[in-house]
C-alpha cells in the first residue's frame, strides 16, 4: 500500500497570484491532486461546474452536510462552501498529495479534523505589489479593489494560524517553495509512526539475538 | 540585514551514514555552516582538532561553561560534549543555515533554547542494512558492532522527539530531503514575524487611505 499522501491547505490574499501558482505547480509536478470545493453561490462568468467549483443548490449542499459527505464546510456571505470528502480521502489513500485552495475558516476547520495537514499562506512581496496586481487585471472597479484590500486586511489577522508564509515574488520560485514545503511534510515524525515502530522492532530483535 | 539563518540539528544511529550525507550536503549547497563541537574526550585515530571536534581539556571545557560560551553541553560516558556559541550565532546572524551534528541529549537541549530549531533524525532504510553498513566498514569487531546496535536501540527511544525522520537510502536522495526540510524552515510562520507585521501595517495604511 502506498504511503498516505499529504493534505495541504493553501490560502492567501485575493490578488496574491495563488491561482497562477497552483496551475504552475500542477503542471510541473505530478504528485498533486487539487480538490474542488462545492458551493451554493452562482458561477461567475468564465467559471465552470467541476473546474472552479461544484455549483450545487442549497438543498443539495445540506444533503451533503447531513450525509457527512464534506470534510469541512463554512458559510460566508450567505453561501455555503465545502470540501467533498470522497475525492480527498481516496487521493490521499493512493499516496497523492491533495491541495485544498480554501479560505481561512475552512483552513482552520481542516486543522481540527486533520492535525497532520499543512497550512500555507501565500502573500505578495508587498501590499503595494498586491494593489498593482489587482489594478493590472484591468477588469475591476476601484470599489472592488478597495473591497479586496479591506478583505485582505481582515484576512491578515489569521496569517499566524498558518504553518508557513510563502512569498509569491516570482511564480517559479513560489512553486518551488510550495513543493519543497509539501515534500518535507512526508518526512514529518508525526506521519512516520509506522517507520519508527518498525525500526524499534527490528532493533529490539537484533539486539536480543 | 540578512534574514536569520536556520538552526538544524541532525542526529541518527551510528552507521546510518550521517557523515557521508553531511559531507555531500556541504559540497552541493553553499548555504550551510557546520558547527564543530567541543569535547573533552581524546581524539581517535584520524580525527583532527578543529575538524571533527575541538579537543579541549576538562578545565578548559568548564571555563567555557562558566563563561556561557556554549549554547548547550552534555556529559556522556565521562566526557563533555558541547556546542560553541560564537560560531553558531554569528553564522545564523549572517543568514547562513547552521547544522549541528549532535546526539539526542544535545538535540533536546537545543530545542529548549532555540524553539525554532529543526530537529532531524537520519535512519537507514532497515536495521538489516544498518548492520550491513557497520559490518561493511570492515574496521570494527563484532563486539563493537553489537555495542553500536544496542546504542541504536536505546537511541530509537528518542526518535519521536525529532521533527523529521529522514531515510538514508541513497546519499543523493537523503541530501535532497535534508536540504528540502531546511529550506522549508525559512518559510515557517514562526520565523516570519517581521514579514507578517509589515504586511499587516501596509494593509492597514492602504485601507485607511
Amino acid at each position: 500500500m502506498a504511503k498516505q499522501g499529504v493534505l495541504a491547505v493553501v490560502s492567501g490574499f485575493s490578488g496574491a497570484g495563488k491561482g497562477t501558482v497552483m496551475k504552475a505547480l500542477m503542471e510541473k509536478y505530478d504528485n498533486y491532486s487539487l480538490s474542488i470545493s462545492a458551493t451554493t453561490r452562482d458561477p461567475r462568468p468564465g467559471e465552470e461546474h467541476g473546474r472552479e467549483y461544484f455549483f450545487v443548490s442549497e438543498a443539495e449542499f445540506e444533503r451533503m452536510i447531513a450525509s457527512d459527505a464534506l470534510i469541512e464546510y463554512t458559510r460566508y456571505v450567505n453561501h455555503y462552501y465545502g470540501t467533498p470528502r470522497a475525492y480527498v480521502e481516496s487521493q490521499m489513500a493512493e499516496g497523492r498529495d491533495v491541495i485544498l485552495e480554501i479560505e481561512i475558516q475552512g483552513a482552520l476547520n481542516i486543522r481540527k479534523k486533520f492535525p497532520e495537514a499543512v497550512l500555507i499562506f501565500v502573500v505578495p512581496p508587498t501590499i503595494e505589489e498586491l494593489k498593482r496586481r489587482l489594478l493590472g487585471r484591468g477588469t475591476e472597479t476601484p470599489e472592488v479593489i478597495e473591497k479586496r484590500l479591506k478583505r485582505a486586511y481582515e484576512e491578515s489577522d489569521g496569517m499566524e494560524l498558518y504553518d508557513y508564509i510563502v512569498v509569491n515574488d516570482t511564480v517559479d520560485e513560489c512553486v518551488e517553495r510550495l513543493h519543497g514545503i509539501i515534500c518535507a511534510q512526508h518526512e514529518k515524525t508525526a506521519v512516520n509512526g509506522e517507520l519508527i515502530a518498525r525500526m524499534k522492532k527490528e532493533l529490539k530483535e537484533m539486539t536480543e539475538q
